[in-house]
């Protein structure tokens, strides 16, 4: 029977979400433990090259998952290396089974889909596997894998559609190129490949290639990792360097060819001198240029929901233009692209809805990691944004280089392992934005990310007392600051 | 010329330091750079098999450096074990290259004491490798290396002699036994290896040496990790019986034989029926009993000094019951015996000593970490001593099971990998202990230590977002209370 609303109008359900990624499951499994009759819809159509996948959207299928496990096969390469000046007797292989790899990385992502499904139904949500867009604000059509169609008639309505890479506007782009939706299945080895473009998930995924032994070279337009603070940026790129990923800055793709052999010609121009073509034939052309929401598919005009550059705005509440319509996760406008930020904002959705909770989503502050494999884990402000927002003369950065003990033995670069504290000037110096770079920075940074949401400061920060040894520990003992000019860089380790 | 103080009196130095461990060190050089005139005196007596060491104290030489540096080696095995369920082709070896495994160990240690020494020249801290002890309260006798003595007169003197390893009073102990000053130089293969006591040194060594392919078995008298949080130590226990070591609860040794062959013949008892005497031949025996402090080669009762329970206790400044001697490091009386403590505490008393601050050392708080090889991160506060501070009813407990995206592909045990927050009941839920057991726990908890010390409630964890997917982000996750009686076990990975 169907639910009878508050406004004494009928509604087949009290929520449906489109999409089933993280935000759109959390949303939907909340809403359904509070009472809520959900249905949630999730349709993936196949990347150029013929990929698809199954539920759980970006993150489970070919985003954080996979990309993690990559980067953890990359890592074992590292660790295979090392534990040779370790006393372990054995060769480095030259390069990984990438069928091997692939499988794992596949099966383990295969059953996360089904547990997520069977998480579905033992939370009473109605799983469909169709595609949906708007009728009208409450009444959404649904074209089923199955071809079959239906109309589902919702007093709530959440979009979590999420997004999918894009292609560049060039000849053989879509012929030849793959994306980041292609190679965590690729079934065949990536080979010497290109990336184009720079953001985190070109970098990444340039990164474990080259861990994995593949030859690898970024495209890049202007800078790598936009938005991120530039001087660890650079140093991620240094670091990628000295393991032997080329970087061509300031470059755009103009065409990709497939050669007899099969393998890919791509031709491409540096900014600075358009006229002059260069070219490289490559094993694999992977584009990593951005991401777009996929708000085309959904009608939205229809519902009365309006587009901001092809996204979709909300309000403190999540809430979009249209008072029962709520959005949650890379869809949104000018908000953090990230798992645990869709699960949160989700979960609230639901609770705002069906629990009267008048919590709202805190985006403030959110921590985040690139994994190039030199892990770069960072929470608040740059130090481009702490300027721009106190002022150079009102913020004081501490800084160190150190020297993880366990790089001696394998003799490792310590060259990048770096971190740094921005505090505002004054009193106990309130900490605004932290960097690490280096070994589990991800790992590292959460733990500082509650501490900054906690209000941490330079005098409590330098009062906590360290673990020995560990990398983390560093954080205690920053005491130099960049506008003292001393040597940031470590005598001893223990003492 | 000696430096003339503001009494009145004349002392040839400002500051005698009497050990050069972590504390010792890091007070001398922090005095030195504060204009004071400082000798430190270092001297090690070697063990009963004749292991001796250079500058910098327990951390550097027989404790935390070459700790962490065994357990990389131990994980490393884990490592390469891991590898191959993600494509990389090798097999994993039977076992370490001990004699290889002990020079990179040792060459590292080696190279920390040359730069520890040369960061003393370069601080202008004059170093005495010679054995100190206590004329009257101003003046310090040096028994130097090279046998010539001499008279240190000073107007402070630090008191940072540190401890070393108890044996127990049994037949053979000291003659066929070892510690773990030996271990981490030991010129031999442990072999299958008897560890005496299950404090976190003892678990520790148990804990590497299995990890490198070592039978090990622990006698435990009582419990194993006193002083640890229950739930976590016996998870400990279980993780570790898991991977094969054997724990004998109960037990007290009685005597070590040695056999023809070399071996030695190991007998003990179990409390519940000490006239059942057991045996087992072993490799090596390594007993972790306890620490002593090094008080009674320094004459303390010259100085007027008192001594309690073997260890000197100091006032909030770090000072004894006489004015002009301080003390610091694993010498102090119910403080933690720890690295970061000793140094930051070192530099407190230099800092009051010579620049008039009025900064105390805090120790509330003190995180820490043991490498089992599983790790085991904490700060705070454990259940029981929550329990019995706030009362059972006061505080709730946040608890859950996770599991690890790296720990799937090469199917490994998740059963141990849990973690819990304790908050008191009411308002925003202040958290008074964490605990983390699982991958680089060390890492993780550190930044959570900083946390806490700014005062973070359950409130603003909640509010934290997760960084996706790491293991640390699951402390943003916690929802499930102990009071409920829930399942703390997640069902999906990213919704």
């Amino acid at each position: 029977m169907a639910p009878i609303t508050q406004d004494g109008q009928t509604y087949e359900y009290d929520l449906v979400v489109i999409g089933g990624g993280s935000g759109g499951l959390a949303c939907a499994k909340e809403a359904a433990q509070l009472g809520a009759k959900v249905a949630v819809l999730d349709f993936v159509k196949p990347t150029p090259l013929g990929t698809k996948w199954g539920l759980g959207g970006t993150c489970v299928n070919v985003g954080c998952i996979p990309k993690k496990l990559m980067h953890q096969a990359s890592l074992l390469g590292e660790a295979i290396h090392d534990s040779k000046a370790y006393g372990w007797e054995l060769e480095k292989p030259e390069k990984i089974n990438w069928t091997k790899l692939t499988e794992s990385v596949q099966n383990h992502i295969k059953s996360v889909n089904w547990v997520t499904r069977v998480d579905l139904r033992d939370k009473k949500v109605e799983y469909i596997n169709g595609l949906g867009y708007f009728k009208d604000n409450h009444n959404v059509h649904v074209v089923m894998k199955n071809k079959k169609e239906r109309t589902l008639n919702s007093k709530y309505v959440v979009i979590a559609c999420g997004g999918r890479p894009k292609y560049p506007d060039i000849p053989g782009a879509q012929e030849y190129g793959i994306t980041s939706d292609d190679i965590f299945s690729l079934d065949r080895e990536p080979g010497k490949t290109l990336v184009v473009g720079c953001g985190y998930i070109g970098l990444e995924c340039a990164g474990f290639l080259k861990g994995l032994g593949y030859e690898s070279t970024i495209l890049v337009r202007s800078i790598v990792l936009r938005g991120f603070d530039r001087q660890l940026s650079d140093m991620i790129k240094l670091s990628m360097e000295e393991k032997g990923v080329v970087f061509h800055m300031g470059s755009k793709p103009q065409a990709v060819e497939k050669l007899d052999d099969g393998k890919l010609l791509v031709k491409w121009t540096f900014n600075e001198k358009p006229e002059e073509v260069h070219e490289e034939i490559y094993d694999t052309v992977l584009f990593a240029i951005g991401r777009y929401a996929l708000v085309d598919d959904m009608h939205l005009a229809k519902a009365g929901v309006n587009v901001i550059e092809g996204k979709v705005d909300v309000d403190i509440n999540s809430k979009t233009n249209v008072d029962n319509i709520y959005a949650v996760g890379d869809v949104l406008y000018k908000k953090p692209e990230l798992t645990p930020v869709a699960i949160n904002a989700g979960r609230i959705i639901a609770r705002h809805l069906f629990n009267n909770s008048d919590e709202v989503m805190d985006y403030d502050d959110v921590a985040t990691t690139v994994f190039s494999p030199l892990e770069y884990g960072c929470v608040g402000l740059s130090e481009e944004k702490a300027i721009e927002r106190h002022g150079a003369d009102n913020i004081e950065v501490y800084h160190a280089y150190y020297k993880p003990t366990e790089f001696f033995v394998p003799q490792r670069s310590i060259r990048y392992c770096y971190l740094k504290a921005i505090a505002i000037k004054g009193g106990d110096e309130k900490i605004v934005g932290m960097h690490f770079l280096g070994p589990v920075a991800g790992e590292i940074i959460q733990g500082f990310a509650a501490a900054l949401k906690a209000g941490i400061t330079m005098k409590i920060l330098k009062n906590t007392v360290g673990i020995h040894p560990t990398v983390a520990e560093e954080f205690t003992r920053l005491m130099i600051t960049k506008s003292s000019g001393l040597d940031p860089t470590p005598a001893t380790c223990c003492s």
